[in-house]
């Protein structure tokens, strides 16, 4: 696996039972994976002998982000080495333009989007809009490629804030603001023989940007739309020729439309909850997947499982905090990824399933706040 | 952690998410766990200055075996270092006579043995059980050190085959045969500060000596001899002062009694089952205890769970037997350790849970045969 963070760390866990031998290429000896992986090597994903070295000896090559260059994966295939996801599907979730054009060719419902050259054409988009009044702003701007956890990412309500994001000199694409009620994502794995599984829709909460909060199912989506959603994320994966798992980041609309905001090619933050929640965890049917294995059924263990991120806040070292976290809750799970705790830094998540959402919820919720600083008792 | 075998592979993969920096010290560098750790140390257990070395920056050192001698233990901790469980506690899973002397003492209920001096002490020690008919023989034989899995352990029918076991010059323990109609396992966890968890008490069903399959619950076991069971582990736990997870393996009597058979203080192979049929594993909680975190819910979270170990046997690599075993079964859990395959060695389990116990076990059987190769289809 191609990445050291806490992705390439939770995929290992879910190796091991599998007697899976797990390579990691890490930035550093320090990240989070890194700590727990035997076989590590140090260096840098965008170095391509780099990769040529790193992949002698896999047998297949998969990704804890997707920041390798797409032209480094194509020379890999070129020698040999088996790709999974492949260059040309993780394209899509590499490049928001080229996913847009895609998604759109498909007829997949997307906000309305285009490239934009300068703080002027983000106007003109903005117009373009037809909105019934004003300037059509605010627009969100995203750099078409490695933003993430909403780096990145801009919602611009002027010509003038618009500059910003045009001043690193990368490519950027403009959305529609969409009013969406909330965010779902729909999670699905794919396997190179074509096998698909579909997580339950998950509601995401975010808070700045980043997610705060996923409640498995979505509280209150009406089957219908949950099945729609599902066969959306079937078809992205199928269509693009996805392998390992896949996530769609939705947006939910008054009117009851889904629009998809973001792909993710990999293990994902919505789908966290599935290691206590569901029969088989996202990271053992990404690792089955892109070793071509059956799939593990992807249903939920528990009517309600709820997944809260712990972000760094005032604790150098929330370990203390897990003396009140478990002896308060028994049924707790922590996951905490080794990383160093900086303020607002996803460092952890906890999962907790039971019968009534809103007692779940309510202790997901103060352990992440407890560990993170947010509340002391 | 002392060991580098499949308990201390498991435990690592527990502590991931507990962002523990987990430290191995492992006989080879191919040791089932020293292939899944990143920080390997390579070493002799039975060197006190290896065990010196490596404790150092260790915050608690445990175990994956027994076998690390018990002077050593104390010179370890007369440095400074936590030993838990402590050798106060582990020299009774260590000596099995030691062991029974102190059970005797505490009022639990053991078979009838003594320690023996030779053939001829063994015919009196057979006599001496008041035997209705005959000799008194056959008789259990143990090597008061070092056994395990049925190594060390021998049933002699006569005088002329008790002499087998004193040819290695160690002390030797009689035992009664004990009449029993099954064998149960009562596990339990206490933490340094006194807290302490039971998990169902299960059936093991023992073939060749082996462990074969294990039930969690015990069927059909009244639950005033499933509370006596636990009531029983949980007072050798604090009488005896183990730190972490101890195993009390048990015989049912046709009376309806339950006698202490063996005792081990680490996971142990008849709490596999908690990896995927309790809220908490035996792995996760061994190392809550051992770190003095307040202990997780030992309830398990199926009505059935059915372990069945995976014996090595015809094919050197089962990886190909995932391909028919994941597809039949989806909801099948399978856990190997990466150990080089050799005929009757345990190699990995599969756990598999549900609502009705014969289909259960049926898959969890068809799984471990199909993956040794005792079946083919």
């Amino acid at each position: 696996m191609v990445g050291g963070g806490q992705l390439a760390r939770m995929t290992h866990e879910a190796g091991i039972p599998l007697g899976i031998r797990f390579k990691l290429l890490s930035d550093t000896p320090q990240d989070s994976a890194a700590q727990a992986v035997q076989n590590v090597v140090v260096g840098d994903y965008r170095d391509l002998d780099t990769l040529l070295a790193f992949a002698e000896g896999c047998d297949v090559i998969t990704f804890d982000h997707e920041h390798v260059p797409t032209e480094h994966l194509h020379a890999l295939r070129a020698e040999g080495h088996a790709i999974r996801p492949g260059p040309e599907a993780l394209v899509y979730a590499q490049d928001k333009g080229l996913m847009r054009a895609r998604l759109t060719e498909l007829g997949v419902a997307c906000p309305r989007h285009r490239l934009v050259t300068g703080p002027a054409d983000v106007s003109r988009f903005a117009a373009e809009g037809g909105a019934a009044s004003g300037s059509g702003y605010p627009v969100v701007l995203k750099t078409v490629r490695g933003g993430y956890d909403g780096k990145g990412v801009w919602v611009v309500r002027s010509e003038a804030e618009a500059a910003g994001p045009f001043r690193a000199g990368v490519p950027v694409l403009a959305e529609e603001m969409v009013p969406f009620t909330r965010e779902l994502a729909a999670n699905v794995v794919r396997s190179p023989h074509g096998q698909a599984v579909a997580y339950p829709v998950v509601e995401s909460v975010q808070v700045d940007g980043v997610c705060d909060t996923v409640i498995a199912p979505a509280p209150g989506l009406p089957e219908e739309r949950a099945t729609q959603a599902q066969e959306l994320a079937l078809t992205v994966a199928a269509e693009l020729g996805v392998v390992g798992h896949l996530a769609v980041e939705l947006f939910e609309t008054p009117d009851g439309r889904v629009l998809v905001n973001e792909l993710a090619m990999r293990p994902h933050n919505s789908g966290h909850w599935t290691q206590d929640g569901a029969v088989t965890s996202q990271f053992a049917n990404h690792l089955r997947a892109v070793l071509d294995l059956p799939l593990g059924d992807p249903r939920p263990r528990a009517p309600w499982t709820v997944m809260a991120n712990v972000l760094g806040g005032d604790y150098p070292d929330m370990y203390q905090g897990y003396l009140h976290c478990m002896a308060r809750d028994p049924q707790l799970k922590i996951h905490m990824y080794g990383k160093d705790v900086k303020p607002g830094r996803k460092v952890g998540h906890v999962n907790v399933y039971g019968d009534d959402l809103a007692e779940v919820r309510a202790r997901a919720r103060h352990a992440a706040d407890y560990l993170r600083g947010t509340i002391t008792e």
